[in-house]
C-alpha cells in the first residue's frame, strides 16, 4: 500500500512495492496521502515513486475482471486521480523507479517532472495492444505534455521504452542510477517547494484546463475498440 | 494514377509518376485503394510514395480554375481525405521521394510518421507565397504533427525544407537514401502492421480529433485573403 | 518611450531604454507604431527590441498600484497588444537585449521568431513567485508557442533562463552577441518581409485562433490566487 516519508520539504510518496496497480483501496490510499502532502501552507513538493521491479503497472485489471458493473465508477475515480496530479498546488516529480505501465506511465505523466532509472525498466503505453483504447480524458493527459511526434511514438505502437530512450524521445526528463533516483528526485523540486499553493494550483489548472476538464468529464465513457 | 503494391503485409500506395496532384480521379483513385488497405482483419500497414520528382505537388489548381464553380465540393473532398489518413486504422508512413508541396505535405503530415529522400526534393507549405492562406482544417492538421516553433517556420514563410534540414526542423523523422528509401519505410512499419484496427483507429480518432473535426467540418470555407 | 526607425523594408521598434514596463502610454505608443508598421502594401518586417539592462520588465505594477479601479481596462489593453502582435500581417523577430519579464517575455512570445543577447539579461516568467496567476489568454499564448515541457519549466518554476539557456529550453531560438543582436534579427525577417499581409495574417490568425480568443475575450478576469 501507498506510503508517505518526509525529506523536508519534500514528501515522497512511495506507490508500493509490488506491480502498484491501481486497485480502488491503492487509489483510495493515495488521494488520502495527497491530502497530506497539499495541507496546510508550508513549504512542499512532492516526489512520487515505487519500490522494486515497478512504479505502476496500471488500472487493476484483475479487480476490473471481477467488477464490471462498477467499471465506470472505478474509471471515474482513475481519472479523478489523474487530473489531481495534473494540478496539483506543489511542485511534483515522478522518480520512474521501474515499469511504468498504460495507467501508470499516465500517473507518471501527470507529474510536472519525470526522471527514470537509467538501467532497467521501461515506460510503455500497451493500450494499443491490449485493444483498450485512451480515453478522451487520458489522451488528453498525455498529449498535453508530448510533442506531437513523442505522442505519436508513444500511444499508436506500443513500444517498450527503455530510460535513455524514454529521454531521447522526451518521456522523461532525465536519467538516474537506481541508488540516486529518489534523492536526484528530491534536489530537483527541493528549491521549487517554497511556491505559494494557490498560484501555482491556478497556473497548472489554467495550463490544462482541457485535460483536466476531459478527464473529469462526468460519465467517462468504458473504452471500447 | 495511383496504384497498390504489396510487401506483406505492408501496402505500398504509388502516388503516380508525375506531379501527382489532387484531381477528382486521384483522389478517388486513393480513396478506392485506401479501402483496400484497411478492409479485413489481417495485419496491414501503409507505406504511401510517388515515383520521380514528386511525392505530390498539392492542389490540382489547374482543374480548380476551370472549375471555379465546383471549389467548395473539391476542397471538401481534399480535406476529408486527409481526415481519413490522419485517423486511418493501420500504422502509416509517408515515403517522400521528392517534392511534397502543399496539400502534398500536407497529405504527408497527415501519416503517423514521415521519411524523406536525402539527397534531393523539398518539403514546403508554399501558401504564404501564392495567397491562398490555410484553412483551418488543413492548419489544424499541421499543427496537430509539428512542435509550435516548428509549425511557425514551416506555415509563415514558406521556405523550402531539403531533406536534412526537414529532419532538424521536425518536418519529418529521418532521411534514407533514394535506393532504400521505400524499403525503409516498409521495414520501419512492419512490426506495427499486427495492430487492431479498431483500437488504433479509435486511438488517433481521439488523438486527434480537434483536427479532423475541423477538416470535415460540413462546409469548409475557400480560402481568401 | 517607443520609437520607430527603418532599415528598409525591415521597421525596427526600439521600447525603450528604461524598463520598457507597459504603462497606459506606453501601451499607446506600441500601438501607434504598429499601425505604421502594417499600413501600405510595401514590404515590410518587423523587427522589437530595446536599449540597455531591459527588453521589457512587464506589466507597469507602480501605476497598477495606484490605479487599481482601471485594472480590468488596462489588463485587456495588454492582451489586446499581446493579441495584435502574435497575428501582426508582416513578419515578426523579438530581439531580447536584456531582461524579458513576465509580460515582456509574453511581448517576446508573441513574435514569430525570438533572438536572445547571448551574454547577459534575464527570460522569465515570475508569475508563480509573484502569486500573480497567467491569465487563460497569457497562458494560452505562451502554451502556444512552447512545447508542453518548455511550457512546464517556464510557467510553474519562475526561473530565470540566460540566452544559451533559453535556446536550449526553446524559449528563444537563437542567441548572438549584443552587438549583432538587432542586425542579425534584422537580415533573420529581410528575406520574409515581401509576404502579403492578407495572406499572412490569415495563416497567423488561423493558428493562433484559441490564443488570439483568449486573449481578447471581453472580460479578462483580474489573476487572482
Amino acid at each position: 500500500m501507498p506510503t508517505l516519508h518526509q525529506d523536508h520539504p519534500v514528501h515522497v510518496l512511495d506507490l508500493g512495492d509490488d506491480e502498484n496497480r491501481f486497485s480502488p483501496s491503492w487509489i483510495t490510499g493515495v488521494n488520502d496521502l495527497l491530502d497530506v502532502v497539499v495541507q496546510g501552507s508550508e513549504a512542499a513538493a512532492l516526489v512520487t515513486t515505487g519500490r522494486g521491479k515497478f512504479f505502476s503497472n496500471g488500472l487493476d485489471l484483475g479487480w476490473l475482471g471481477e467488477n464490471g458493473d462498477q467499471a465506470p465508477q472505478y474509471l471515474a475515480d482513475v481519472q479523478r486521480l489523474l487530473a489531481r496530479l495534473l494540478t496539483l498546488p506543489v511542485p511534483t516529480i515522478a522518480a520512474v523507479n521501474g515499469h511504468a505501465f498504460g495507467a501508470g506511465a499516465m500517473l507518471a505523466m501527470a507529474h510536472d517532472f519525470r526522471i527514470m532509472r537509467a538501467d532497467r525498466g521501461y515506460f510503455c503505453f500497451p493500450e494499443v495492444d491490449v485493444t483498450l483504447p485512451f480515453t478522451p480524458g487520458m489522451a488528453a493527459l498525455v498529449q498535453a505534455k508530448l510533442t506531437p511526434a513523442a505522442a505519436i511514438a508513444a500511444m499508436t505502437t506500443g513500444r517498450r521504452f527503455d530510460g535513455p530512450t524514454a529521454v531521447a524521445t522526451g518521456l522523461v526528463d532525465r536519467t538516474a542510477d537506481e541508488a540516486a533516483l529518489v534523492a536526484t528526485a528530491t534536489e530537483a523540486v527541493r528549491p521549487l517547494a517554497g511556491k505559494d499553493r494557490g498560484t501555482l494550483g491556478s497556473i497548472k489548472s489554467t495550463m490544462f484546463a482541457p485535460a483536466a476538464a476531459a478527464l473529469l468529464a462526468a460519465a467517462p465513457a468504458v473504452p471500447a475498440r
